[in-house]
């Protein structure tokens, strides 16, 4: 047993013997304790503190008799460090995820517990990657553009640095100089060199990816105390030229513009509210390196101030993602997101807590980490664990909320509106890097936490192997990405952009308006002018709350004028099983394909008809709830129920339908349509409560360069008329307006009544 | 105020004056309350009790609650007796059953509370019925073969009388004995008659509408003490001859053989373990009437000794009702069945409490009653309450269960497997009447009570207008009943018994095998000898406990032996989405009708494929569970993958999956297959657990008249085989055989180790 060790020993047995004056005790201890380490996720004042307050920390406890239970079991198991050979979702790529879970948590039990055993194990298996290292060829895995050693990506490699950083931090103090200089020479230092100088494809670049490398780099330069390197991690590599025409994996673009750096990915992909441009499900990945190096270095280098960098946008960063959750916690589905992840992944605990401790102990966040039912075994969570027992929470009140896109906060925005259980997603941003999809305007209704209208999501089973390795699929380009995937506006069966992710990333839609003071009608509006050649789209999305129904209702205008003619297609993915159409439609013997590219070769049309120029009416069932979506049509606008699955020969895709209204040789053109959420049903009672709509006409009133009218008519013939001004959003123009003969004057973008 | 009621009233104050003394209160009572009401669900002694015990019983005291409230806001409300005009779904259907419900809520309130408006409410309902009744003429919708006067079926009018009958009784002692003579009179004797008299199709069988007519006349006749009516409940009306070839809507026949009477719908349809032949979904809706008369019978006429009829058949009925819900309460899906229907509905709260109150207070009931959170509000309500106040409840343990088919348990019976999270239902029944399915020796299995191998259920949306008027759509006759919806063999495309109803009623499957005393492996074995000419089915259906596997795993053998060439389909309804295949399939560019007739004009070929001789599996995801179908194959077998869907004009069916294992030109042919669930996923930590398979192969090794062994080789080479006499289930039998030059010796029906 070394010296340094057999201190520390001596010292639980003291705090063990003392607990009756424990402050005293504590005194003592911060000057007998290495001010050096822990200084990552602990410091040794921290350390102090935990150990003073477990037993009385309901959900720390918890936290910690969780996880060492787990790593007890995993101690008693054994480990294995095998030679990488697989994807992810194969043994090795598993295996090496686990330990690098593991060692971490290890370290902390350490720290926490004072247990020479977790140390011993992190010790012990860092010396095994310290002996396999140094001959290590490349993953033999060849798909990826930065092919890792552990794993067949560099950025896996990285998530391993972040996490052992940590358990060495943790151990630093238990093992001896000489055993720091072998891993350090033997694994860390060229560990971080690899995922840096022999991968500035990987690491000299604004995207998640080189977060986690910068982050990973950062982390154990830190550790290590390496200024050098930590120059490395927090502004990129210098010496290094990369050619700005490389794309990735994805389809992005390496690195257009030279910008790089731990700092460079805080400004660039983080607009000013703190929406991350790739959207929620890689926003929630990536906030976990932001916002751990972020406490590493606030700990260790506070004249970094990076928590208050950039108008403290780590702390807005979480609090917009807790904004683009659905009343169960699910992140809403904007560019590629795999469906299911919610704030109770680890990173949204490491996330809440570390903003909850560096950001001025927000109490709000306080009532999610109580519905995680989990914190951090470290410093952040330890005060949210005092903060919970002191009984500080209160509700986390998610409110309709515009998010900026962009670096400064000019590139659009997603739009959030929410009323009583609906939660309407409306999607006007910029491309979203290499994981954006050729979406533009698009939306999504949540009823109850439950998708109703739905965003498909991605093509791709993540980690499970059997399904392409749990990597992206094919179908993820050739469907998920696509413009008829989602719930908007298609010209000419042609992906906004053509599906260019050049030409995409050079725009963004604009927002136009967003006004939700009202409860009564909160509108969403915004225009795209750069997704087809000489056209315009301009979408509004209006929440109503009327008396005369249970619920709110969606009101979406979607205005399209072009140049030329076109044909305009608006799919409509309703989840659920179809119970009624008040149109006439024929049903094909065997369905056939929509048509051959640009996902349209993914959908089955099963029906079809025709407009009379009536109302349409689609009446559904999802969750025993009961839908209607009823659409304002043109005569011999043709209605296509489709389903996806064409073209599809591994079956990666799920069968779910659509309803597709479409309109042929238009130049202009007006879609109108209401979505109704009306009543419900039960198996156990067979009782059905309102059934059906509550609309009984929808009217375009008017219609002209400058004003859209809408008359909505419900089943007890009351009207209600929704005008918007489609060029001046001035919130204090005023306007006069004759329609039908009646004069309307108002104030602002939009009139309701 | 009425003399009668004056005395109520002051007694009503009496009790509320003397809290302290409460004894004594209830033995004056007990001689000032009229003996002869209430007498149904409530006693005049059990109304004193419940009186005394309000307050202080939990569960009673919510629904009291619970209760009270909703019938205080319907009253304010204000209510209509409209003209009937509607089917169900429909607003004067809706409207009539609403108004009989709230009935009997109200009459039972007016018992315990005492308030006289909840009495006034029912009296001047009833006079509006009375009011309507005279001159109302047969219902105008044409649909059923016996057309009622308030709903479009005489099943709906006895519905009214049942629940009626209850509130009358209530509020008897409350109306003048002028009022009495008014509503026997003008509404009750003539409604009674109309559903009996003029009715004898529907009330002169042996049926579940024939239970609810006998019943209703029934209730109506020991509330009006009429014992004429009540011959005619007990025994059916006695001067009518029915054509014996008459058959209802739903291709039953009316009356084959002259049963009639509610005594013969108590010996027929259930068999001696309580298992009712149509099925729990129809057993759970008839129970109700069976139990609400027999307790008013107790009551009335306890010399009848109606609960210990047919060696307490009633209170068998409620167990094997309970029995056959999966893990979260629903019922498995046996013939016509929605899906969801549970124990959780109303019919159940009462067939709970009536079974604990009458049969003896088995405390496993309790424990139901706690999970269904409420209780009757009557006699039966209040022994369950104060049973639970008292802390009596244990655990109603489901176990493997045979329940036998037919009124002396001769005719098949359904085999219930449990093990672990798995729950394996087996159907080898008689026909089940109208609403049985073509389905012999069919089975669907459920995990942590989720389907996974999947029983279509009915193609019917109950109560839901605007699917058919809430009826059986023609889907339900041309898919759902079909044997290619089900899990079981179908031979050259042809239904079992052709399809025909009355070949259908005349044959039984056979049990061969229940064996599930040892949790290492439970088996059930059934053959059918009847559904195609000159073939045998013999199926066994065997739940293997293995140390290497995470979950017991399902070994599935179909044998079937026939004198001619056929060509067998044996489909495999998984539910979720395919992740991989062993085999090689092509998938056509669009899907094909799969046949013309029998149900497979509703599916949709997808893709094919050709067995080589290996085996086939087929690895697929459930609500984030990973599932593997492994099956033998001879060379040239056909995997057919399919999907529902087809020939559905109006978007009826569920677009659900299917694989079919096809083999042609055969005469006696095995089918062998094993269902695994093996391991989870998480959307939140995306960590996938053992999503593979944990067999390697899977062989017959023996397969003779006599004997059939199968061995299942794991992933570890663990070697298992199981052996089945095919022809000889005596217990105590010895077995001697050679498999591969090795001797096995045995005693009774199979062998596994």
């Amino acid at each position: 047993m070394k010296h340094s060790n057999v201190v520390r020993f001596f010292i639980g047995l003291l705090i063990v013997g003392l607990v009756s004056c424990k402050k005293d005790v504590s005194t003592k201890l911060n000057s007998a304790i290495s001010s050096q380490h822990p200084s990552l996720v602990l410091t040794p004042q921290g350390v102090i503190n935990i150990r003073s307050h477990v037993g009385s920390i309901p959900i720390f406890d918890q936290t910690l008799a969780k996880v060492q239970k787990e790593v007890d079991v995993e101690i008693d198991h054994g480990y294995a460090v095998p030679i990488p050979k697989d994807y992810s979702g194969g043994y090795t790529h598993e295996t090496h995820k686990k330990n690098y879970i593991l060692m971490q948590k290890a370290g902390v039990l350490y720290q926490i517990l004072e247990k020479e055993k977790y140390a011993a194990f992190v010790k012990e298996m860092l010396f095994e990657y310290a002996k396999m290292y140094p001959t290590l060829p490349i993953h033999p895995k060849t798909r990826s553009y930065a092919r890792g050693k552990l794993f067949w990506q560099c950025l896996n490699d990285s998530n391993w640095l972040v996490y052992t950083s940590q358990a060495y931090d943790c151990i630093y103090d238990y093992l001896s100089e000489d055993e720091r200089n072998t891993l350090e020479k033997e694994l860390f230092k060229p560990f971080a060199d690899f995922i840096s100088m022999d991968n500035p494809q990987f690491f000299n670049r604004v995207h998640n990816h080189s977060t986690w490398g910068n982050v990973a780099v950062g982390m154990i330069a830190l550790v290590m105390e390496d200024d050098q390197l930590l120059a490395r991690a927090l502004y990129g590599l210098k010496d290094f030229d990369l050619d700005k025409n490389l794309k990735d994996n994805d389809g992005g673009f390496i690195n257009k513009d030279g910008k790089m750096g731990f700092f460079a990915n805080l400004d660039e992909p983080f607009s000013p509210d703190g929406y991350y441009t790739e959207g929620p499900y890689y926003q929630r990945y990536a906030m976990y390196p932001f916002l751990i190096f972020a406490q590493g270095l606030q700990n260790k280098k506070p004249e970094l101030q990076v928590v208050a960098y950039k108008d403290s946008v780590l702390l807005k960063g979480v609090t917009a993602l807790l904004n683009l959750t659905d009343q169960k916690g699910n992140f809403f589905l904007l560019n590629d997101s795999q469906k299911g992840m919610s704030f109770y992944n680890t990173s949204l605990i490491s996330a809440v807590d570390i903003a909850y401790h560096f950001g001025g102990n927000n109490p709000e966040l306080l009532s999610i980490a109580e519905k995680q039912g989990e914190v951090t075994l470290d410093d952040a969570g330890l005060a949210v664990a005092l903060g919970i027992k002191e009984g500080k929470s209160i509700p986390f009140v998610k409110k309709s909320v515009e998010l900026t896109d962009g670096a400064n906060g000019d590139e659009g925005a997603v739009g959030v509106l929410r009323s009583g259980p609906l939660e309407l997603v409306f999607k006007y941003t910029a491309h979203g890097l290499s994981h954006g999809h050729y979406d533009k305007l698009s939306y999504a209704l949540f009823d109850q936490g439950d998708e109703v209208v739905q965003d498909y999501g991605m093509a791709r089973f993540v980690n499970i192997e059997q399904k392409g390795g749990g990597n992206y699929l094919k179908e993820n380009t050739t469907w998920a990405k696509q413009t008829i995937a989602h719930n908007t506006l298609v010209s000419n069966e042609i992906s906004h952009f053509n599906g260019d992710y050049s030409k995409g990333s050079q725009h963004h839609s604009e927002a136009y308006i967003f006004s939700v003071e009202n409860e009564v009608v909160q509108v969403a509006s915004a225009k795209e002018f750069n997704a087809y050649p000489e056209t315009v789209l301009h979408r509004t999305m209006v929440i109503i709350n009327d008396e005369d129904f249970d619920n709110p209702y969606v009101l979406d205008i979607m205005r399209v004028a072009s140049d030329t003619t076109n044909q305009y297609d608006v799919p409509f993915y309703y989840l659920g099983q179809v119970l009624q159409t008040n149109f006439e439609y024929s049903k094909s013997e065997v369905p056939q394909l929509l048509g051959n590219a640009n996902g349209y070769q993914h959908l089955y049309k099963e029906a079809s008809g025709l407009a009379t120029g009536e109302n349409i009416k689609l009446n559904w069932i999802l969750h025993n709830r009961f839908y209607t979506y009823t659409a304002v049509t043109s005569t011999n606008d043709q209605m296509i129920m489709a389903r996806i699955g064409a073209t599809d020969p591994e079956f990666n895709l799920r069968h779910e339908p659509t309803l597709i209204l479409r309109k042929r040789n238009a130049k202009d053109a007006l879609f109108v349509s209401t979505v109704e959420s009306t009543g419900t049903y039960s198996p156990v009672s067979e009782l059905a409560i309102n059934t059906y709509s509550n609309i009984k006409h929808l009217e375009v009133v008017f219609n002209t360069r400058d004003y859209t009218a809408i008359n909505i008519v419900t089943t007890n013939d009351k009207s209600s008329l929704f005008v918007i001004s489609n060029h001046d959003n001035d919130k204090e123009a005023t306007h006069k307006l004759t329609i039908n003969d009646k004069n309307y004057e108002w104030s602002g973008s939009y009139y309701f009544e």
